[in-house]
């Protein structure tokens, strides 16, 4: 994951785009690049979208990371490290107990 | 990555959450998680908001990584194959003698 | 609908939240809206959305429109006018022969 | 609002596209508009937005109204009266002597 976030950072150094992301901009680019990949999805099944539109898929659902690589170089957040924590939270918040094959939210478990 | 995803795999599968894990109701929570994140910038300036909530920017972030990395698994996507993939097709679509300090969409570069 | 957004205006300016108002700012809240909207769907078919989350609907929906509304104050555009309009296009980019029944975007329509 | 509504139902039906029209789909659209509609601040201060993509705004925004119009449709929700419900809400959340000149989420008022 470093050596693409590396990958990314000098496309856009050579490029010199650092002056535009903000981050407040680039949280706004990462939200319209998961819209892009969602809409894929309009109006169709998912057998249907993956049918007609995997090569797009792959281009919008890299856009979407490259966009959180770019927000974890400018905040400074060690992405693999922020998911490992997350994975944990979601671990107590989620315990295999009380939510086996249920599509609860952890605010709705017992 | 693949370590991480591999994790995001296990505990998906601890509690038995595939078969909610339709590729259309991924790419919903992709966008929706990426809607929490630039959430923490609703009107505030980048400043305000990585003072206010930066420690909530690392869940969210974390969160849409783990989207993108359970979407690549069900749909068969290598994720980095397809990030340098697009990083290349971007290289194409920005040369940089034209986008160099320039935030133009590449449909209106000349 | 004019008279709603003189109500709306009202309620904002009572709480002198216009200084907040920013386009940016409130387009940033219409697609967070609009997300928290979709939320009700997440993980549901359309009937389990709609039986177990009818009553926020109605709340999400309205911000929705709410931020329509602000939008549409703030950069002095006649939504109704807007929307009229839009339809005129649309059905020259569908025309009916050409698209009934069918679930093409006008790009791809013969 | 009501005579808007009936003819974006006149439109659609002359396509015979109610069949496409879960309220999941439309929850979608509507989504993916709002993101179209934010796409035109992408990297631009409002100033600069509002100068460069104005047209493009007015017809976007009708769009978000327009699946507005469309859910409210499909759902049996009156919009208007879920809007007059919703300022009320507001106006409960949010009392003009705790949130004037603030910019804090009811959550946070004291």
């Amino acid at each position: 994951m470093k050596h693409l976030q590396q990958k990314i950072i000098e496309f856009r150094d050579a490029r010199n785009w650092k002056q535009f992301h903000t981050p407040k901009d680039l949280a706004i680019s990462l939200s319209l690049e998961a819209g892009e990949f969602l809409e894929n999805f309009q109006w169709k099944s998912s057998e249907e979208a993956v049918r007609e539109n995997f090569e797009n898929m792959k281009d919008e659902l890299a856009d979407v990371v490259i966009y959180a690589l770019l927000l974890a170089h400018e905040l400074g957040i060690d992405l693999e490290e922020a998911i490992i924590n997350k994975i944990k939270k979601n671990e107590q918040k989620y315990p295999i107990e009380k939510s086996f094959g249920s599509k609860k939210k952890y605010t709705e478990l017992e």
